[in-house]
């Protein structure tokens, strides 16, 4: 049974100030509490139905880890989705690790993603097309945030994030690296012969596009051609378009 | 100022019942209701701002509506919107066209759609790209629901959607149409040679993907090629993918 401070704190880890004093965050629902369990992620504590328990019970008893058993109420009740029969898990926040970008790999680099939906799509995106990190501006919203989890679908797990000023990462790049900008007057990608030494790919906020002050270090200034109407893209759906041009060239 | 009664009105307007009833629908905020006031669709009253209403002078003027001038507050008590500092307007729900498609144009079909931020998305992603008209299965969620409107930018004022089982819509296209279906295990769309006289793509639910009922109507069994460990992308995502790998052979 979930006593009333365990659902308290898993609660109060639905906000950001929390989240950071205690360095924790939660993963929830079925599926990606049990892809959670089968990784290597560090996991401090789980909720779990009975039925949950019974379906994953050698990946359960793998982690040496407390198990609180507890019904789908409880778990709806104290977590943030709008219903869950399954499980919650206390899982530790990753150490940002400040990671130099292999050879050939691909970054996606995000100017201000104000919404979690967003980024937690752009973290799928990115795991479906092999890139090897997201890199965000310190205004991005938080990682751990649960609408961002829920949203990757567990592409957590496997894409590490990096959270530092843009221009600082910039700089850093070993000199010749190519830095793709998503604008609206680049070159059309469907023209585009990308680097085949890999790069990094730059949205702006969709409001806003990129920020001036980063502009300088885009060596290629790229488009998605529009055939219609529409004004502009979701940067998630901005973001899928230019991996896939680029990954149809160098897969 | 907004009356108690026209509030109630405007809230009614976010369930899928009154909409039904009275065949109306919200449009929410600056661009969006700017967007609808300098387009030819059928608006029913306008609940704004003075500072939106001045801004926007010739364009109310040019449409013989009723226009209420109220505050932010009132606005944001009576809409969906988290806050709206400018309009609301109370537009007629357009008449379900059932258009055979032209030659050469694209069609959207889409099974099962039940998240309203998907099927926003999916209008704006067909506005981008040209395609001619959006057909989706009735079970899928409300057009008229505010989470679409919002979501879709403005979209749905340029993309006609229709509503009907879709097999009836397959069963009544000419013969020799292309139906590209979208599968886990179909072609890549990185080698596929679209028809250049059009088509339909067809996309499923990202938990049940295409029904089997309507795989007999498919010509071209099709797959975005993943490069990395996610399962699965998003809907609208996985639509964008496959209009662009199209329009890039056949603009």
């Amino acid at each position: 049974m979930l006593s009333k401070n365990q659902a308290k704190n898993i609660r109060a880890l639905q906000r950001k100030k929390t989240r950071r004093e205690t360095g924790l965050f939660l993963v929830e629902g079925e599926k990606i509490v049990a892809e959670l369990l089968a990784s290597t992620w560090n996991i401090h504590s789980l909720y779990a139905t009975t039925t949950f328990l019974a379906a994953h019970q050698a990946l359960v008893l793998a982690r040496n880890i407390p198990v609180v058993e507890c019904s789908a109420k409880a778990l709806t009740a104290a977590g943030s989705l709008v219903t869950n029969n399954a499980a919650i898990a206390v899982a530790h926040q990753a150490a940002t690790t400040h990671q130099t970008p292999s050879a050939n790999a691909w970054t996606l680099a995000l100017d201000d993603i104000n919404d979690p939906g967003n980024l937690g799509s752009l973290l799928r995106i990115a795991d479906w097309y092999g890139i090897e990190q997201l890199v965000c501006s310190p205004t991005t919203v938080d990682l751990y945030n649960p609408k961002v989890i829920n949203a990757s679908k567990g592409s957590f797990l496997r894409v590490p994030v990096q959270q530092l000023p843009l221009s600082e990462y910039f700089q850093h790049l070993p000199s010749g690296s190519n830095i793709y900008g998503a604008y609206l007057d680049g070159q059309s990608i469907h023209q585009l012969a990308p680097s085949n030494s890999g790069g990094v790919i730059l949205l702006g906020s969709e409001a806003h596009g990129i920020n001036a002050a980063l502009s300088d270090y885009v060596t290629h200034k790229i488009t998605i051609p529009a055939f219609g109407a529409a004004e502009s893209l979701n940067v998630a759906v901005a973001a899928a378009i230019i991996c896939d041009n680029i990954k149809r060239l160098h897969p």
